[in-house]
């Protein structure tokens, strides 16, 4: 029986214990697509209690509490902090398999020092552990960043967002490690959005610009992605139920967004339409201006309605979609293409049946303008376990070329995540060394050092140009 | 080499052997879903020979047989139960892999003490044992259950149907163990189908209640639901092609209602929104008598019409469906929630593609109104073998509470297929005594007696209200 | 660790050892589906250097070095043969995973006798050992299909082909192996493509028959189809993007293939009733004469238009889909069947996530006129790897027979692509060789060999009447 969570954790060979302590353990970290507060970055936040920090808003946890059975009033309710640790300690105890009990020790281990169990008898040691760590300086965001050797961070923004706090970033000389922002404009594509007609007034006094049609709102959304990349921005993402495709003309384009303007409802059909003219037109700007393509779809949101009103979003209701389209995905690339508009473009979907439809469409659309140009992104939000992780790294190693991938993010609100980065390294060297172990690939230290580095740092330092 | 189906079979790591063999192996079953005749529960019914038991009933053996190109004679045809048996065990022999193999060689083992192997040599050899065997008294209805170590059965039962052997089993003194129905309303809910202006007849016969309207037939359900509830009834069932969400008013539903009782054809909305309402109707009053609510979808029955039309439903002619419209059943859930009103829940779908996404519906719909109240069910007939359970644990163990699952049933009509729920158990143990070993959980026995226990036995035992 | 792809590569357990070499190693091939040129075969082609042999059309190639940011210029350019090979050897390194790495390496040890490794420092040794072999006789088409113990071979091909190097070949007494066609009428299924009306003349002219009507066109195919027999044809093949069923009447589908000889654009729903009625009527000429019909489908091809118009078709631009429709390829099956005139069929799909989905639709329509008649086929193009081949192994053996299955094919254009055959074997054995050191299938030789054998090349041979 191996120690729990030890040394050697997820390595369950030879080589790959080599592979990981030798070449991916200390390689620094590339975190190209999280949700951190660049406030808090900037004012070198420090946390008050561990509840604050695993619980002041990871619905991954509350998700996991409730289906324990505990209280609302102890997950996103009034109960004092400790208490609501203890509940997450106890229901931790029976989620045997779950990523969560993994992250959880990785972070009490690699952060507090912590090397024992957590669960019901345990939670008011490591309670109490945990406020006296927090004092200490080593425990604010800063340092936090430092001491899990991050090179580079892209928190994810609203075009509309003045990035005040990435400006002072920049001219902090006391920030050594590199902050970007992310173009992520959810809110212009969400056009059956209720505040739509606000956010656009919004954006447009952020670009100071009038927009008053389709037209003026690309100008203005393009306006603000040169805004994003004189602050370093690289990429862009896209949050989307599904990719439609569905052409229309100039008029019928500006035809939907002046209804939308108006407050009128609109029809799935124009709806469609919209979305895929403005993706379009943005996936071209981000083509001439180098920045990198994300999308992630396949996402229902806040199906529980009731709880989504009295709770608020990023929750806990949100579940897969499986409508994953892979038609009409193709052919957005494809409408890219034909322009020589395709941007270097990263796909997720949230429903892990789509990993071989994702790495077959990626392979149709790769080209000389970069290693990997089109990635299939590593294994996101209910795939960021184990074996989401083992079966994205099989279907691309399958399917596609492993040796180009762009690697792990965090895609977390938490300074402590990035323990999900040794998280993934560990089963990138377990994948990696099995292969070696059995045969099927040569035992060359070159060529596995260079896949092994490249897939943890390299191959993203290069494919965003960071 | 491990001894073929010895004591160890399925557990592949020293772990698993432990918690088989200490915890899981001898707690009592709750066989919470199967298609026992209670009749013949009532009647300690005897059996006169093993094809009798094996293949009186069983489309599993049956699609296995016509796999191997056996005539239809030996199938559900005319042929000696002798010939049929032989024909079996030839097949047997080419079904390496397949769950059928084991369940086989299972009962055989647990049941008749045969240790050997089944195949054309010694088929006449086990006929002839069991022929011995079935004499003895030890093989009647009642004595397979006891000797199983059944504490509850719930049979499925039509709410036309008189439940008259479960009142008579409830009175009688002999029966140590709990036989309940379920509800079952499918004939209710399917009015696509050609009796059923008939069996609202038959309904309203056994409810003593005139049906004129929707209004009446939900009102004579209820009715029939509170005679179940008397009988110990704590479940119901669903079998759907999908979970329909398609809202109308009243008045809608209600011509719907009128058409088919005149034997006009539906078109496909009006099927729609009609079970969208009865299914709405179900789930509140399940939910305000503290029932269950189970639904089975994803299935395409009797694909091969003509021989359906000779041999009969539940002969081996369904496949699963794909149409799995995870969004309708998300709004299905979602509209009951809003009314306070969704009752505990399990989703099954035959389609193996769903796992996950089933497994984050239900985590979008949890609350302290029971542990996991909202489960992912056990792998589902195709599904139910090594590779499905072991796909449904792990994925419930990623994306849920695995320590919260409520467990093994038997689906079957056969009194020998409690040796399923030791197949399911193995699988447990192996599959967390796996994690124990690779240090992805510490090992503490108490924690893991909790675990296992409770998924053999006690969380049902809680979540049903046995 | 093991030695790299040595002499138990891919065999991870004793039994599997054993069951490989002594049964399954020397068995003869049987491959009932590829695309090697029979004029190839006839004049016994040899090859100028090995980029010619792998790179000339192997899109899978293309697709891993555009994937490697190889330029166009190395793939399908005017680069000298010598500089591409050595791009391929480089991007190979990276390919860590990739059955691309394991076919190279099979081919370079089985047929050139390198035992090295193939990657960008070894490339030119490479490359001087091919030029040097290739000079060798063994080379030549014919005496590589010798080396490689082929029994039958079934090229791919149209109905309007005139078939003349079959006929050389059947002619040829030197040609002691098989050389039969395969009926593959894409082209006159596929009525919505630009050059159909011309098409049709071709296939008239081929027929001799005059074709002016829908029924013209199904006695003109049928008339090839009886011709192709005559050459040894026994199986037919579909390339399609999905099975449609859309019943009509004889006069309505007159009306769209007038339409189409028009050259008047069609609706889907035209083409969706074409194709059903067309289908149809093959599908029972193939039970007449007891061809197999193989279905291939969700497929997406060309999707990145510009680089097919500039490159062609077959070059790497295609993906799966997911639009799969599970149930109109079983009313399909059924339409068929309930005349009695399903012929043996192969079932075959793109998109992985509908093994399961085969597997329960082929065991619905399972009858005493062969064993296993309706087939899940061997995992195909983007499937085709360890993973994809434990996948559809697992998948049948746990709802179908394994027992029954007819094995592996190679889909290849190339001379050397037997060793895709080897590789099957391997992960054959590996899967069943687990099985029972496992001790879920008794160690029995007899019934092991007769298993094994029986997929390796008596199940092929019987089932397609070689």
């Amino acid at each position: 029986m191996k120690t729990f969570m030890g040394r050697n954790f997820l390595l369950s060979n030879e080589k790959a214990k080599e592979l990981f302590h030798e070449f991916a353990e200390d390689m620094p970290i590339i975190d190209y697509h999280c949700h951190l507060d660049p406030k808090e970055i900037y004012e070198d936040k420090r946390f008050s209690d561990i509840a604050e920090v695993w619980l002041g808003g990871d619905h991954y946890k509350w998700r996991l509490m409730r289906a324990a059975g505990v209280p609302e009033r102890y997950i996103t309710g009034d109960a004092p902090g400790r208490e609501k640790f203890r509940m997450y300690a106890e229901t931790l105890e029976k989620a045997i398999g779950n990523p969560l009990y993994h992250w959880s020790h990785l972070e009490l281990k690699r952060y507090f020092g912590y090397e024992g169990v957590l669960n019901g008898e345990t939670a008011e040691t490591v309670w109490q552990l945990a406020e006296e760590k927090l004092q200490d300086e080593r425990f604010s965001a800063r340092n936090l960043i430092r001491r899990s050797d991050v090179d580079v961070i892209c928190t994810t923004d609203d075009p509309a967002d003045t990035l005040e706090y990435h400006k002072l970033l920049r001219e902090d000389r006391m920030v050594e490690f590199k902050v970007y922002p992310t173009f992520r404009p959810d809110k212009a594509v969400n056009i059956e959005n209720a505040g739509y007609p606000e956010y656009i007034e919004k954006l447009a006094a952020a670009a100071k610009e009038k927009i008053h049609s389709f037209a003026d709102l690309v100008k203005a959304l393009i306006k603000r992605m040169d805004y994003f990349k004189s602050l370093g921005c690289r990429v862009s993402d896209h949050g989307l139920s599904y990719v439609p495709f569905e052409r229309a003309s100039a008029e019928e384009v500006e035809a939907v967004f002046e209804k939308a303007m108006e407050g009128t409802a609109l029809t799935e059909k124009e709806i469609r339409l919209y979305k895929t003219a403005l993706l379009l037109e943005l996936g071209k700007a981000y083509a001439e201006r180098g920045f990198v393509m994300q999308i992630h779809y396949n996402v229902q949101r806040n199906v529980d309605r009731k709880r989504f009103l009295s709770i608020g979003p990023d929750a806990g209701f949100d579940c897969m979609d499986s409508e994953n389209r892979g038609r009409e995905l193709a052919q957005f690339m494809n409408a890219l293409a034909e322009e020589d508009a395709l941007p270097k473009t990263i796909l997720y979907s949230l429903n892990p049946n789509d990993d071989a439809l994702l790495d077959t469409i990626a392979g149709s659309f790769q080209d000389e303008s970069a290693v990997s140009k089109v990635q299939h992104g590593s294994a996101w939000w209910f795939n960021d376990h184990k074996e989401g992780m083992k079966k994205q790294l099989t279907s691309l190693a399958n399917i596609g070329l492993l040796g180009g991938f762009v690697g792990m993010l965090t895609d977390s609100r938490s300074f402590l995540s990035y323990a999900r980065h040794e998280y993934f390294r560990r089963i990138l060297c377990d994948f990696i060394g099995g292969l070696v172990e059995n045969g099927e690939y040569p035992d060359d230290p070159r060529a596995l050092e260079k896949i092994v580095e490249g897939i943890c740092y390299y191959n993203a330092k290069k494919y965003f140009g960071f």
